[in-house]
């Protein structure tokens, strides 16, 4: 009799070319799977809530696989396929999930979080982990960039070369910059997000905070749907998959 | 007309096989000495106070070269380095040094710090600077264990195979087990250390505190002079050189 198993994982996208499988790069997907074919002694597809690009990092990824054999208890997937996996992707929950649950479908909305740290010297430590600049325009004035992504908007502007997406329309519920430990937080929670629209939105808030202008300005870049007029794409190292949210009767 | 220069440096060691230039390694000597080259346009050696093995990180690592031109400013080496550095190596300060000064022969003090984290399940992110063990003993077990080691001590027990030193004996100065953000941290301070001897005290110390074994039975192993008396050796992920100490004449 098989289950479906839920897995709650935090990984440094650092050495990986993104979550997907590809042919010849080490991805995270293809590390998974590996680890559990070697603990259930078969081969199952491991599904995510999404893709992360490659370098992105995770804290709060959820994916599902299903299990023919119910050779281990769903709690413990946790501890046994973490002595398969390398030290930078953890499991830190496992569960049982009901059948209906699809960790990409049922999800309803993801949050990310960017990290930046003013200064010209980067810490080697956290510099993995974190975008270190030293022209990063005060928290209340990035922030009043951020407050003009709320909404349900059509980003074409800030969308990659080669999206699969047919609609580039997402809806942004939350998106601030606050300071936390030294560093400046990026925080945005939306119902989706197109390949590399989280960097691109920070890269481009950045220099028009360095520029100085006007937050109404970015809610023209985004009404010109015009992917030329975004300004760089700030590097993966910044970037968390933070958390993924499900509807209560979707666990 | 040439100048000696000293610089202050972090790294993290986890892709590095240590300090050391070996051939066909990377090493953090290869990498720096790349760097000096292509900046200052003359191969210059690169002087550390002391070699870390592979996998340790540095916090404070101190070294020096000579350039032949006085083209950059002492201070500005800094910056000007990092720019052909990767990022998992940053000069955190530059200065002119007196040419008596010695990165290695004039220190006179060098400080190791090691990171423990009690827990099953290791932060992927931190999980590259501390070591996770689920059963780590309490702090005020471990540290009367550390205050056992100050003195001066003939310290073979602790030593590596092929430790080229010929004495074995170090003096120890400082040597405590203390709580810090969650994690458990052993610090040392010594006038010098055998390879791997750190690691070999922690991991043997937390074998002792594990089995409830009293802390003058650590004096025993350290009178033993033997080798095979020791614990097993710590992994290097949880140890950094911390902070290199110089007599205030010799900056």
């Amino acid at each position: 009799m098989g289950m479906r198993i839920r897995l709650l994982l935090a990984y440094d996208g650092t050495r990986y070319c993104g979550w997907q499988r590809q042919p010849d790069q080490a991805t995270v997907q293809e590390t998974l799977e590996a680890a559990v074919a070697k603990l259930i002694g078969e081969e199952a597809p491991v599904i995510a809530s999404g893709r992360t690009d490659s370098g992105v990092h995770a804290r709060g990824q959820v994916c599902h696989f299903d299990a023919a054999q119910a050779s281990v208890p769903p709690e413990k997937y946790s501890l046994a396929l973490n002595r398969y996996l390398p030290r930078d992707i953890r499991i830190l929950e496992s569960g049982r999930a009901d059948e209906t649950f699809h960790a990409r479908y049922s999800a309803v909305a993801r949050e990310y979080r960017y990290y930046l740290l003013r200064g010209r010297i980067a810490d080697p430590f956290a510099g993995r982990y974190v975008y270190s600049h030293s022209q990063i325009p005060p928290v209340t004035v990035l922030d009043r960039y951020a407050a003009m992504l709320v909404g349900t908007h059509d980003f074409t502007t800030f969308s990659a070369a080669g999206d699969p997406s047919e609609s580039k329309t997402r809806r942004i519920y939350a998106a601030s910059f606050f300071p936390e430990k030294g560093q400046v937080v990026f925080r945005i929670v939306g119902n989706a997000f197109l390949w590399r629209m989280v960097r691109s939105l920070v890269g481009t808030i950045l220099e028009l905070g360095q520029n100085g202008v006007s937050a109404e300005q970015l809610k023209e870049l985004i009404a010109a749907r015009d992917r030329s007029m975004a300004g760089p794409t700030a590097p993966p190292r910044g970037l968390f998959l933070h958390k993924v949210m499900y509807d209560a009767g979707t666990a």
